[in-house]
């Protein structure tokens, strides 16, 4: 594909990605503004870089002209959250707006079933439509929900991983699974410090209540 | 209403002018991104600040309790062009989205209907739905598409009005009205230019085609 | 060069490009925070693109390893004002500012001289340091002063410089003197507004004296 | 003091996060585009909020009229960065710009001297020129530098000690103390990684020099 058509295929999914990151962001904005508590840290989103595109096409046996409808990810979504409880605040924010400014495709839950890898993170497929200046479009995109120690630990996962592609020393690799670990430790002391919290609240009302 | 109430209730215009603005923009970008020429020159939007929304209530003696379904431009989009012609190119792009992803509700044409003050500009009033943290909630919004010396005018108008309010010296009228005559004057020698600049390109392929 | 490199002699200009903008914008935020009046209406930025740098490095003889010490306009920070007058107090902050976080090296004034295309704009060269992460680094920048007229015509008369290269058809060239004539009569019934509104706030200011 | 003079005492410090925080994500900008290593992996600021700096000077004994000398951190600045390592080329950086365009004034190592409350960061004060619309002005800023797994662990200490101000429960300041101790051991065992990592590098290329 020429880079004249790539621009044209990639365009929507600029736009995708743009306004996906203003409605998520808004969220948040909205919680802060209503001194509410927000599930939401904060949302980052980039599409796919071409070689990146084509490396997987190639992986995957996708022909050129079926990367739009086989690969789910090249407009991709990631939203940050503190506790690991807030995930699933977020999952139920985003469905209840299933056939609304999205449409759930398909939901794969990393943090119940972590990658052999140590990986963790909700994945979420939707198909999102795009208004462009030559009529509507709808592509797919993919939200990654996930703790900052989830993030933390896969965007270095992820750097070491292309850095060494197929062959990450063993030492290495027993090493990130380390850090998998202390990363999972933290999510739970995290975890326990909020249910702590929460129920000082609530023993804290019932005494205002008496 | 107390501070705190209008924040909840001017949440979602916010939220709505900050889509609105990247779904625009992103017209744009794609037009230039394709090497077309944009209708779209740039895009700016704005919440109506609370005293606005208060005087305008007074004085077209809105109850409190109504003024989210009675004024209609609370959300404000601006869409400025370089010539007329692309005024009705931009409305067009509206129109073809209408009931995807906005309602078009009303269109206003001050530019065949020019104004008394000499205000020109094409208004268009859509019904927006926003996905709020705590759930879809549809408003009103104002676009108001007008060509670069259109808005330049009207900038100045505005700023002068607010100034003098009722009282606006007789002479510093009388400017005024020249003055949007030169700025329609601009727009006129500018859709000419266009004009010229189209035929020649005409005559150019004919001969290309020979 | 090969792309990589221009990336690498391109990335301070892109950054004081970045901060030049954020600097120019704080000054209108300021006036408006204080409810003045701001000379600055907006500012944009760009770096030149390479092929235009190539372009104007041929055609001016200059050598690949001289670009950066003989092209001033590679960053290029455009503001521009509603009046006329606004221009000169702009010049005025920029040039309070030579030594400071910025040194003025060429003004060139198109607006007292007009160019013989119609060209109207007040030109500053000026010396920016730029703080990389592999230390300091001087590059030319060019900031260009104008009215909202001016930017109009100018940037119609740019696109059709760009389509007709040293062709530009005689009777366009006709149009575009008489839209740069409309232009500048547009700025001359602005200017004498703004005189008017000033000397009506006198003789309200003497009245109120009294 | 009243709003209006609250607006212009803080205009200058929005002014000096908004460059600051351009400058510092071009650091990072640079080094992903020559395709190097970032020690920046993302760029926030604030400035302090009104009700922050009254019960900072109170807390501290400040009159009103010496805030701008004495309380340090109106404006903040903060770098967080994926190793600790990465922490100290940051600070290099930051050094080498003293007496360029920022000064700096003094550091805090609460890495290397942990507070009791299990914080970590590095913190350094410096001075900044602020050109105004209305002339220089030099204020004061806080730079503080941090991992992901610091910052993760400090926004959640600041929000509990936002909650219960003086009467943290026991149980929560153990918890949080628990929490401190796997944010600290996240980052020694990514230190590790990126330790081994080095290693496998210089291994391999000995090996490719033979």
């Amino acid at each position: 594909m020429e880079m004249q058509n790539w621009k044209r295929v990639l365009l929507p999914y600029n736009q995708a990605v743009d306004e996906l990151k203003v409605k998520f962001k808004s969220i948040r904005k909205e919680f802060i503004a209503l001194d509410e508590y927000s599930p939401i840290e904060f949302v980052t989103g980039r599409v796919k870089k071409i070689s990146s595109i084509l490396e997987k096409a190639q992986k995957k046996n996708i022909p050129l002209e079926e990367i739009e409808e086989k690969i789910e990810d090249i407009a991709g979504i990631r939203i940050m959250c503190q506790f690991v409880e807030d995930i699933y605040k977020v999952i139920d924010i985003i469905k209840a707006r299933d056939r609304k400014d999205l449409v759930v495709v398909e939901e794969r839950d990393y943090i119940t079933n972590t990658k052999s890898s140590g990986y963790r993170s909700y994945h979420m497929i939707i198909k999102y439509p795009v208004q462009t200046g030559h009529g509507e479009k709808w592509i797919f995109a993919e939200i990654q929900i996930r703790t900052l120690a989830m993030n933390f630990w896969a965007t270095i996962e992820h750097s070491l991983r292309y850095k060494y592609k197929q062959n990450m020393p063993k030492n290495i690799q027993e090493r990130l699974n380390k850090a998998a670990e202390a990363a999972f430790l933290l999510d739970q002391e995290m975890a326990e410090i909020r249910e702590e919290v929460l129920k000082c609240q609530e023993s804290f009302q019932e005494e205002s209540n008496l």
